[in-house]
């Protein structure tokens, strides 16, 4: 069997900086048309130099010309309206981070109290700039999406006009958000899809499917694969794949992130056909994100066939999900 | 301050075999009076030559006649009246785990049918041994000891005379548990009293933090802080301590276990310190032990003072608890 998707995006990627990005970038630009590129480096990018700079270093790793970045900006409080006007059509969101809870967001902010965040978030909602949220609180891991779920909702109702994309949402409870605010979306994992805290902690305990959010319930798992398999509308791809060095992983402490550009379609295909859903991917991976960030992507089409794939051990010093398994669709190339 | 802890028990202990069991047993004889030492082996100990030839390699590597081992068979369906009847003097309880449940389990029972447990649970009330259980299903990892709640009250009904200890306890519900049934006990583990869920995979992930049952909810931990430091008398201190080689913790698939023999007591004093319950570190160490096992320790006293300790590195090639970290308590040696 074979199935075409037409432009796939990855509307939540990390592809770091320097050695990390010349290793990983290239394989997103080998099978997507596009993807939205997260801010959270090291420093992040909250200048139109620095966001330039990175966007040239991301075409160049990529070596692709047929893979566009969508850049977006690290949220401040202390954004002007005058950078965010003159910024307007070089960003496709801004991503909020509370801050110092996921990897280097030390810099996100403080408080989520709606009146220090209305500044910017008006000229945001009036200039059309969706807003990119990490949406957990700083309680106890297996609550943090759910407690945060009030901030969204007052967000929601605030700023109606702002189009709001609840990243890497983990829950039952996020999925039902997104039915009860017309300004609410989200993207989906492929991590998020596949496994639970059993996955991760239930056996031995696998640091590389340890991520942020933290895989949740199989009833939560359960409610995301439905929103993804029916192409409910408002959540898309995000692939949130984000690489670490192995070093960092298999340690006395490691850092979150699960590394999956390189097998990530395969995989959803996988999951897909299960459900006796691949007719609904092509939402899921494209479509739907073209209509809620109203983008038009590169043109590229890839070609997926249900063929073993052995998925690699490492891609450099960085082990993917389900490194040395076998995915039961590969890309044809 | 000085805190005199008469004939402390650790009524949880694994002291493995061969080189580990070199490393690690001097560290339990040198801080405590006696420990309920775990039959599970990479061969479980389920005869008398097995559980003798074991007491003997363990007196030998404590080198230390100031520490008794108080033996325990693995539990198994097969087990003759005659074979008890003849061990009941060599052995303190018998241990039985769900197969494949946790660390050198898969010899454990397939189920927990009532019925096919009945011969040799009737045996052991009869001739009055106990019946440790390491109690949790095979369901999501969160739920398993909840959900194995059913199979205790099963069990405490069908042996009102039968002991039965619920080993390692981890969630607020067990410990409602022991108030319902008299002839249900419990062990609470060193690193339950201090951790959640949050501690493990809440920042970066910690694998010298990963056990089994996993580190549950904060509300969980309340309940077992509650009853360890007030002197309940059903629930008695077992470390669980378990050692595992560094290269079996920092890897790609992390073993369950925390190693705490070393530290156990100063940790122990600084958590009941905190909760003004000094007073009744001597009962949860020790004291509730004897009553409900009837058993008379040798005498050891081990003094702890409020000065710090500083946890090692590693203890050979394990990795303790608290690595680095200072204690606000240490044994005066």
């Amino acid at each position: 069997m074979q199935l075409t998707i037409k432009s796939p995006l990855d509307m939540h990627l990390h592809l770091r900086d320097g050695k990390m990005l010349k290793n990983v970038a290239p394989w997103s630009a080998r099978y997507f048309s596009g993807g939205l590129i997260m801010p959270n480096l090291v420093e992040p990018i909250t200048t139109q130099k620095a966001l330039m700079e990175y966007k040239k270093r991301i075409l160049q790793a990529c070596g692709d010309d047929s893979f566009e970045p969508y850049m977006t900006l690290f949220f401040k409080n202390d954004y002007t309206r005058e950078f965010l006007e003159e910024n307007r059509d070089k960003i496709t969101a801004i991503k909020l981070y509370p801050s110092g809870i996921t990897t280097n967001s030390d810099g996100g902010v403080k408080s989520m109290d709606i009146k220090t965040l209305s500044p910017v978030l008006e000229v945001m909602s009036e200039l059309e700039i969706p807003l990119c949220v990490h949406g957990e609180s700083d309680g106890f891991v297996m609550d943090r999406e759910k407690e945060f779920g009030k901030t969204y909702i007052k967000l929601a109702k605030a700023f109606p006009n702002l189009k709001i994309i609840m990243e890497h949402i983990t829950t039952a409870y996020s999925v039902g958000l997104l039915e009860k605010y017309d300004n609410l979306f989200a993207t989906i994992t492929l991590h998020h899809l596949y496994i639970t805290l059993d996955e991760v902690a239930g056996g031995v305990l696998r640091p590389h499917l340890f991520c942020k959010p933290i895989a949740k319930r199989p009833e939560d798992r359960e409610a995301l694969l439905k929103a993804a398999t029916s192409a409910h509308p408002k959540v898309m791809f995000g692939s949130d794949s984000a690489p670490h060095p192995i070093h960092a992983k298999e340690s006395c402490g490691c850092a979150a992130g699960i590394f999956t550009a390189p097998l990530a379609l395969p995989a959803l295909a996988q999951l897909f056909e299960v459900r006796n859903a691949l007719e609904n991917l092509q939402a899921f991976v494209s479509d739907n994100a073209c209509k809620i960030y109203n983008i038009k992507p590169l043109k590229k089409e890839i070609s997926l066939i249900n063929e073993p794939m052995e998925v690699a051990n490492s891609y450099g010093d960085v082990v993917p999900m389900f490194a040395g398994e076998t995915l039961k669709w590969r890309v044809d190339e």
